[in-house]
C-alpha cells in the first residue's frame, strides 16, 4: 500500500523554498502579461438562439446538435434525507469522463508542475491557472472539430510516462448528474525536454498552493487534481523526529502532523467507514428524468431557464469570443448562480492533532447517495435575510470567527467552462475549546491524513471539500 | 487508519486451536440434529399463481402486492466492454439495504462468532450456517407482518455494542440491480450473557473457515461478512519475526505473509487505482428499464420466465413450507440457473509473496461499471461443449491444475432466499513459473493485503471474489 518514493517527492515539492525554476515574481508577471494580451468577449443571448444548440420541443432539454458534448435536462429527486423530500431541477448531463491532467518533471531535484494559463468564458478573472491538459471526451475525440488538445499524448498512453496519480473524482453534485473526471499526474523523464508554449509555466506544488491564497487565480480543475496528492503516513515517533529536525523552518508542523500522522485520531478508520455505511443504508436518493417543460417551479422565459422565485441558479445562453493571438468563437449554455456560495471547514485540535469537521452531504447528482463535504456548504441566500428557508448548521462559527482563527479565506471560481462567474467564499476556520467535540449525526471529525485516505477511492470527498483541501499549505 | 487492537483479535480468532467453546465434533452434531429436525417442502408453481405476487400486465414485471420486498424487472444493457455490446435480461430489483450481522463475543480470551443454522427455500443442503441476523428492510420493518428478527437490537442501534466492522457490500451484479447489503460485526461485552436459541452456536473464525471447506455448508451471507475482516498490515521485518516465533505451528506462513505484508508487491497501490480508473474511464455501462413483456429473447411460458435458448437462468415461482418446530408457509419468485457456475482465483508467488490474479468484470447490475472479480467467473455452459459462445480466459489453467496445486475446491451456494439450488464450484489454484507475470489489460496481480485494503471501500470487490477470500485459512 505504500509508495513512499512518490509521496516524498510530492512533499518535497510542497515544502521547497529554493530550487525553484521560476520565482514568484516571474509567475506573477507571466499571469499579468497573459491577462493584458487576452481577448475575451462573452455576451448573453437567448437560449433558443444558440448556434449548434437547440431546445428539444418535447422535453425542453437544451442539447447540442451532435448529440454529444453535454445537455441541460430535467430531473425529479426523491429522498428521505431531510424535510425537503422531493424537488425538481435542471441539471447538466455530461455522461463522459474527461481528463484533468498535470505533467510534472523533476527539475533542480524538485518536482515542478506544468501549468497552463487558460481563459474560460465563465472566468471572473480572465486567465486562470489550469492543468496541463483539460479535455472532455468530445474535445479529445474532436467531435466539434477543434484542434487536438496540447500534451494529450502524455495522458492517453501514446507517450511513455510514469503515472504518479490517477483518480476518478466527482464534480458538483447539485449541478452535474453523476459527472466524474479522471485526475492524472504524469511524470516526464528528467532528461526529456519539451517545447513550452508561452501560456505554460513550471511551478512547484508549494508555489501553486501559495497562488490558491489569491481570489479566483487557480481554477477548480487544478484544485481538484492537487487535492488528491498523497504525502504518506507516519507514526507519531517518526514525525516528531522529522519535525524536530525542521523546527527552525517555516513549516507548519501542526498541520503537517494532521496530514501525515496515522496514529492519533478521534475516530478510527473503521468507525468512519461505519458512519458512512450507516448513512448510506438509512437514506435513499432516487433520481428520475422529468421534462424541464413540465416543471412548475422552473420555466424558460424566452431568454433563460429560471426558478420561479429567482432562487438557486439559471441556465443562460452565451456567445463567446476568446483568444490570445488566435480568436475562436462559439455559443453554449452556461449555469449562472443566484447568489455567491460559501464553503468552509471547521478545524479543531483534538488529542493534539488538528481534526476537520466533515459533513455527509446528499446532492441530487451524487453517484452514491452521499459524499463527504465541508462543514458548511451553502448558497449565501440560504442564510442572508430575504430567503432564509432553513438554518445552516455551524454558519455562525464560520462567519463570526475571530480574524486570528481564520486560516484561509479566498473567493474561488467553479469551472469556467460550464459556470458563469460562479464563485464561492472558501474558508478554513479554527475553533477552540468552547466548540464541542460531540457533533450531530451527519458530521464527523477526521484528521487530514484520514481525509486523504478516502480521497483516492472514487466518490468519497465532494469537490467542495477537495477545493478546500487543495489550499492547505504546510 | 490503524486499529491493531481489533485486527489482532480477529487474527487470534482465525488462528486459535485451543480455547474453543465448542469442539468441531459438537458443531457437526449440532448441524446434524438441525437437519434431522428440519421440515422443508419447496414446490414449483406457475409464476402467475403465486399468493401475494402478480405479473404486471403492462410490463411483465413480477411484483409483490405490498410494492415492497423485491421485484423481477427487465433491463436493457448497453456497453463497449466486449463484443457483446447490448443485451436484455430480467433482473432482481430490491432497492433496499439489508442487514447481514454477526454478533461476536470474547470467550476464553478468543472472539467467538454467533452463527445461526438457517433453512432457506433455495438451499441445496437443508440447513446452512448463517449470520446471527439476516434481514431485509422489509423484514426488519415488518412489512409482511412476520416476527421481529432475533437479535435485531444489536445491529440497529437499540443496544450498546462495539461495532468491529460495518461495510456496504455488493450482491451478484448479473442478477441484482445495484443491490447492496450492510455487513456488520458487533461485539457483545464479555460480561453480558444472552439466551441461546437451539439453532444458534458460538464458533471461532478459524472454525468457520474450516467449515467453508465443505460443500454448501456456510451460506453466502456469512462468507461475504467474514471476507471483509481486516487482519492488519505489517512490514516484512515484523512479519518475519512473528513467523519465526511460530515456525513449529500449523500456520501457513506464506499465505499469512500475503495477507499481512504491505511492503512487497508487484503493483503499487497507486498503480492498481490507476488501472481501475483507466477501465472505468474507457468503458461505459448504460442500463435502462425495458419491459420483460417486450423482450424477444426472454418469455413467460405460462410457468416461468426463460431465455428462448434455455441459457443463463429462469425465473420460477415456488410455494414454500419451512420450519423446525413452527412451520411457516409462503410463495415467492426465485432465480434458478441453467448450469452450475465456476469461480476461481489463480495465485502465483511473485517476489516471494503470493499474488492473486484479479479480473476487472463488468456486470449489468454493477453500481460503478466494474468490480474486481476472481480470475475466472463463468457459467459452466460457457465453456462446456454445446454452448461455447466465447472462450473463457485462463479456464484451462484452472480446470487442468495438478491436484497438489489446488488449494481449495468446494461447491458453494448462492443466497438461498433468492436463488434456487444455485451453486458454484469455488477454486483457488496455484500456478508456477511457467505461468506468465504479464497479463491482459483486464487483469491485475494483487496481494491478499491489497485485496483486503479495497474490500472496505464499497463496490470494489464483487461477491464471487469475496466468497473465495472468505475461504482462505492461514
Amino acid at each position: 500500500m505504500k509508495n513512499l518514493n512518490i509521496e516524498f517527492e510530492f512533499l518535497k515539492s510542497a515544502l521547497a523554498t529554493d530550487s525553484l525554476i521560476n520565482s514568484n515574481v516571474a509567475i506573477q508577471s507571466w499571469l499579468k502579461s497573459m491577462n493584458e494580451n487576452a481577448n475575451t468577449r462573452v455576451e448573453q443571448i437567448p437560449l433558443d438562439k444558440l448556434r449548434q444548440w437547440s431546445i428539444e420541443p418535447d422535453t425542453g432539454s437544451v442539447v447540442h446538435d451532435s448529440g454529444k458534448f453535454f445537455s441541460i435536462e430535467g430531473i425529479k429527486v426523491e429522498t428521505n434525507w431531510s424535510n425537503l423530500t422531493q424537488w425538481e431541477q435542471p441539471i447538466i448531463n455530461q455522461p463522459e469522463i474527461g481528463y484533468l491532467g498535470i505533467l510534472v518533471q523533476r527539475r533542480n531535484g524538485v518536482l515542478h508542475f506544468l501549468m497552463q494559463g487558460k481563459i474560460e468564458p465563465g472566468n471572473v478573472n480572465v486567465v486562470q491557472i489550469s492543468p496541463t491538459l483539460q479535455a472532455t471526451k468530445s474535445n479529445y475525440t474532436q467531435v466539434h472539430k477543434g484542434r487536438r488538445p496540447l500534451f494529450l499524448e502524455y495522458f492517453n498512453g501514446e507517450k511513455k510516462v510514469r503515472v504518479l496519480l490517477d483518480q476518478l473524482q466527482s464534480e458538483q453534485g447539485a449541478r452535474f448528474l453523476r459527472k466524474r473526471n479522471r485526475n492524472i499526474i504524469a511524470e516526464l523523464p528528467e532528461n526529456e525536454s519539451i517545447d513550452l508554449p508561452e501560456n505554460f509555466m513550471w511551478v512547484t506544488l508549494g508555489q501553486l498552493k501559495q497562488l490558491i491564497k489569491y481570489d479566483n487565480l487557480v481554477n477548480m480543475d487544478t484544485r481538484t487534481v492537487i487535492s488528491g496528492i498523497p504525502f504518506g503516513s507516519f507514526s507519531t515517533n517518526i514525525l516528531s523526529f522529522f519535525l524536530a529536525l525542521n523546527h527552525n523552518s517555516q513549516i507548519n508542523g501542526r498541520l503537517l502532523n494532521s496530514a501525515l500522522n496515522n496514529e492519533v485520531y478521534l475516530n478510527s478508520f473503521e468507525q468512519i467507514i461505519s458512519w458512512i455505511t450507516g448513512l448510506k443504508s438509512r437514506y435513499d436518493l432516487k433520481v428520475t428524468p422529468k421534462p424541464l417543460k413540465s416543471m412548475s417551479d422552473w420555466r424558460f422565459d424566452g431568454n433563460s431557464i429560471n426558478h420561479k422565485e429567482g432562487k438557486y441558479f439559471s441556465v443562460i445562453g452565451v456567445n463567446v469570443e476568446i483568444g490570445n493571438r488566435e480568436v475562436v468563437s462559439w455559443d453554449q449554455p452556461m449555469i449562472t448562480p443566484a447568489q455567491e456560495g460559501l464553503i468552509a471547514f471547521i478545524v479543531k485540535e483534538i488529542q493534539g492533532v488538528y481534526h476537520f469537521l466533515a459533513q455527509a452531504k446528499l446532492e441530487s447528482g451524487n453517484f452514491d447517495v452521499i459524499e463527504l463535504a465541508p462543514t458548511v456548504q451553502c448558497l449565501t441566500g440560504n442564510y442572508r435575510t430575504g430567503f432564509n428557508e432553513y438554518s445552516v448548521m455551524f454558519i455562525d462559527d464560520v462567519l463570526q470567527a475571530r480574524p486570528e482563527n481564520v486560516w484561509y479565506s479566498a473567493l474561488q471560481s467553479e469551472e469556467g467552462g460550464r459556470f458563469f462567474k460562479e464563485q464561492n467564499r472558501n474558508l478554513i476556520v479554527e475553533v477552540k475549546d468552547d466548540f464541542p467535540i460531540e457533533v450531530p449525526e451527519k458530521y464527523c471529525w477526521m484528521t487530514l491524513n484520514q481525509l486523504s485516505s478516502f480521497i483516492v477511492f472514487n466518490n468519497y470527498l465532494n469537490i467542495a471539500a477537495r477545493s478546500l483541501i487543495s489550499a492547505i499549505c504546510f
